[in-house]
């Protein structure tokens, strides 16, 4: 379907809906909407059959198209990861150039006279490219039809196309930050009628009402999706982190998942196409892995100190070990008949995988790894049921994570609902825009997205998690610890600690590793005994890898936009009294 | 057998020698001698059965049984890398002191008249601790039993227990530098006996006398053993490096083997003992692949500008990349009855490679890789006849070598000889001691071999071939190229150029590289359009690999004493016209 013929499909349907102050823009449906409209059937990420597994977020199809009042009223649940980073961006620029939020809110609130007055469904048909696509925001309507290019979450903004952007800011708040204000404000075509304004002002849904309770000693870095990082001082505490402490990364609304009706598909090329319920998962051979998660921007705030990068402000504590129990994903794909060398062309295979955490299109967390890794029996994939040998938590996973070790946590998917062997890589903004890293002189603006790979394995990191930057210590010998970790399997060869910028370094004792193995998934806790004076105030830790990787000396030079791959020195300066 | 039934072994064999000035030190022999004295049969790297092929170095045990005449004229042919190394330090450490060669040097030309005078006969009787280990050197007479243990190239200097090192040194002629001297000062207890000082001055027979011819072009960085190296010029103009340009590393006297008695020897656990001519291997499936070898020392020399570390001063052209031909290593194993998987304890498993280059005690180049490298199907190691369509040449291996792509050069052992699948690593030199990676702190007195593994999988490195340092170039564009390249079959995501010391980044073109595969291989060539003016002095270059590996900024707190995996930025000069 070309896209011409998209637009005149498109239209047609408009015709034929009720009349209504707030049509769905199903210029956007068709971009990204549900299963109903999609078109294409291929073996790529875009099918999201989440309809087949009880979910809190399982809007039919029938029901967006009857009214279109879901849409309105609930907002995006999309990947605004990046809009998110977007508008932080913007926010650090507003700031160093002195603009104060609320007086480019304000903005929005106010009527410019010299500007027209529409009605909801005037701009309810400024949908699409052809029409022009319109939003508003507040008393202003916007037309956004050359931002929407430059949209860090891509086509999903048309979500709001023809509608009001509030609703879905309202989910992602951190876009209610001035630069975005900023950018929306030169976009102001007219001004949106008064009794339409009193309408926008409803409450909307809270689709995050029943997420689960979490441990109060996380620090919370959003609460919609919830993002919380364990304190690294108790990170040091012990090899295998505890559940409830275990850093929390979501990127949608946690699913509530039924267990009774919970299905695992499984499909592709090549392969038969097999539906599995949890207890047939727990049918294989039980298997447990020891592995290292971590967020593809952990320490992300280290990075931000040396230039703002945008996302989530991830301290040191977006990461954890852990023990995993489930299948092997290996047995179980096996029993669906894949075997990987039997692809002639394994380098343009990708195994996908996707949650049921989905955003209100329907549209799932996804992401996919190369057909290639599980070419390598050293590789150990693990569907886990299990995290520290307890039931997987509702937040990591419950009742199915694939656990991909020694690859960025982004890539293990919770809440695994499908499987999918296919000749591209998933088409999730999480694989294809996020969790890529570009060059120090590449900007939101300049980005292309395909000059980068999606993050796989992560490169080498340490970090000192017994002390904090600033901490008043007494003069004499303090004990350090913290944690060294290297993806892809490599092990940690040793960690160096120097107090003198790197004049000498001491090397740090490897306290706690995983038992020697062909591949080390888990990351080693070490300590040191550092004897600090009154001089001594820079305290360094860097680590090396078994492929001899070196962190970087400092973030200067491996900046990037998005604050990814944050792995340069950890370097603390303590008080010494 | 204990060490206390050795000496009582030794001491008698001593016994049943005939008398001669310099019989042969058996304590030696007994430590890395030649196989009749050899009490461990397990799967080692020490049986070493060059004397089943033909090569110039095939000393009989018996011959050197018979009169020890070999051991005392022709010198060592040992890995005395190590040595070389610590002379070289120490050569350093004096430069920085102040210490002329020709003062230090001196003191073994004087008669030391307030000690005693000795014969070489009485110098001979010292050859283990027990008696004390003597050497001698020009007219002097040292008891170097301390000193053994410092050895950097361990217990093979025990070769010349009891004996002159002149032999030796004239074939490592970087001992003959002023620190070594002086060390060597340190232990002088007598004069050695006017007639026996001139019968030391016997020309030694020379070992290198039929090498190959080399291509004039090659950077000579050691004439014996040969290493030369690719001008870096010459590196960025081809993706595949002619084979008469392409770096030659050898750290032992070139074999001379002939074909038609030529056999590789496989054997090891789990596997039938098999031999097989070079027409056998030409039996199997011909598999090619493009794969960059890079030694472990390349870079060195830039590491050693930050402060100077041991070993030949490489530039950057101790790497090339080739088109490598021959059968698969894992179909040849195969059909020994070689399943990686049937291992319990991969992680415990080596694969070992011997060379038909042999010290003089018949000790050969030797190196091993963890048996898990195996079990990955993207590794794909060959065993080469041919390089770049053409018989592979004497210096690069002829009949055959090993091709362990994505793995340092050193274990691509050359002139393969055997294959041991075996319980433990090579126990030679190069992968015992040297191709080690140690912290900043650690030197050559402090070093703890055992501390850290031998290097396998290279880090991500890049290089400015088209300028040199220093180079006078026109204000305006200048086209900048040259190669990158990363381990473990890592690609490179991109090349990074900067002429402001990393306040701004551009993005170099990559303008060939290997075909896509599962793995990468070989090295890209990158090209640049760099505008230069006169404000511009340094050039920097880094790469970042698919792992998003990055390379270190400088060599402050990578060096290492060994110069090794010397892969920070790329930094030049240039002085702008």
């Amino acid at each position: 379907m070309s896209r011409k013929s998209i637009l005149a499909f498109n239209k047609s349907l408009v015709r034929l809906l009720p009349s209504s102050s707030h049509p769905i823009p199903i210029w956007t449906v068709l971009l990204s909407g549900p299963s109903t409209f999609r078109v294409h059937e291929s073996h790529s990420h875009r099918k999201c059959y989440s309809q087949n597994h009880s979910s809190k977020f399982n809007y039919s199809s029938e029901h967006e198209n009857a009214s279109g009042e879901s849409w309105n009223k609930s907002g995006i649940f999309g990947a605004f990861t990046g809009l998110t980073l977007a508008a932080y961006v913007a926010w650090r620029k507003s700031e160093q150039n002195g603009v104060h939020a609320a007086t480019v809110r304000m903005e929005s609130e106010e009527i410019k006279k010299d500007l027209p007055t529409y009605k909801s469904s005037e701009v309810a048909v400024h949908y699409n490219p052809e029409t022009k696509i319109w939003v508003t925001f507040k008393r202003g309507v916007y037309d956004v039809t050359e931002f929407v290019e430059k949209h860090p979450g891509g086509s999903r903004i048309m979500m709001a196309a023809g509608a009001s952007l509030e609703p879905f800011w309202e989910l992602y708040p951190v876009h209610q930050r001035p630069d975005v204000f900023q950018i929306l404000a030169k976009y102001r075509i007219g001004n949106l009628s008064e009794e339409d304004v009193l309408e926008q002002q409803q409450p909307a849904e809270d689709h995050f009402k029943n997420e689960p309770k979490r441990h109060p000693v996380l620090k919370q870095r959003s609460l919609k999706p919830f993002n919380g990082e364990t304190p690294p001082s108790i990170l040091a505490e012990q090899f295998y982190t505890p559940n409830d402490v275990f850093y929390v990364r979501n990127h949608l609304p946690v699913p509530q998942v039924d267990v009774k009706s919970y299905c695992l598909e499984i499909e592709g090329i090549s392969i038969k196409s097999s539906s599995l319920r949890l207890d047939d998962v727990k049918k294989f051979p039980k298997v447990t892995i020891a592995a290292t998660i971590q967020c593809g921007g952990n320490r992300r705030s280290d990075m931000s100190k040396a230039k703002p990068s945008a996302g989530l402000a991830w301290s040191g504590g977006a990461i954890g070990n852990a023990k995993w129990t489930g299948a092997s994903l290996k047995d179980i794909l096996k029993k669906a008949g894949f075997d990987p060398k039997k692809y002639p062309h394994p380098e343009k295979v990708h195994v996908q995988f996707e949650g049921l955490d989905s955003d209100q299109s329907g549209e799932c967390y996804g992401a996919s790894i190369p057909l290639t890794y599980f070419l390598d029996e050293n590789f150990e994939p693990v569907l886990a049921y299990e995290m520290n040998d307890k039931s997987i938590p509702i937040d990591h996973g419950f009742p199915l994570r694939v656990i991909l070790p020694g690859i960025v946590g982004a890539r293990s998917v919770k809440w695994l609902s499908r499987i999918i062997i296919s000749n591209q890589e998933s088409q999730s903004l999480w694989q294809q825009r996020d969790y890529k890293v570009f060059s120090p002189s590449v900007t939101m603006e300049s980005v292309d997205f395909n000059s980068a790979p999606a993050i796989m394995d992560t490169p080498v990191t340490s970090y000192i998690c017994s002390h904090e930057d600033g901490q008043v210590v007494a003069q004499g010998n303090i004990k350090m610890q913290g944690y060294a970790f290297s993806g892809g399997g490599r092990g940690i060869v040793r960690v160096e600690i120097s107090k003198n910028r790197g004049n000498t370094w001491e090397v740090a004792t490897i306290k706690h590793k995983a038992p020697s193995a062909a591949r080390n998934w888990a990351w080693v806790m070490w300590e040191a005994e550092v004897a600090v004076n009154k001089q001594d105030k820079e305290i360094w830790v860097k680590a090396v890898d078994t492929g001899y990787n070196q962190q970087p000396e400092d973030f200067k030079n491996v900046w990037n936009y998005r604050g990814l791959v944050s792995t340069a020195y950890h370097k603390i300066t303590l008080n010494v009294k």
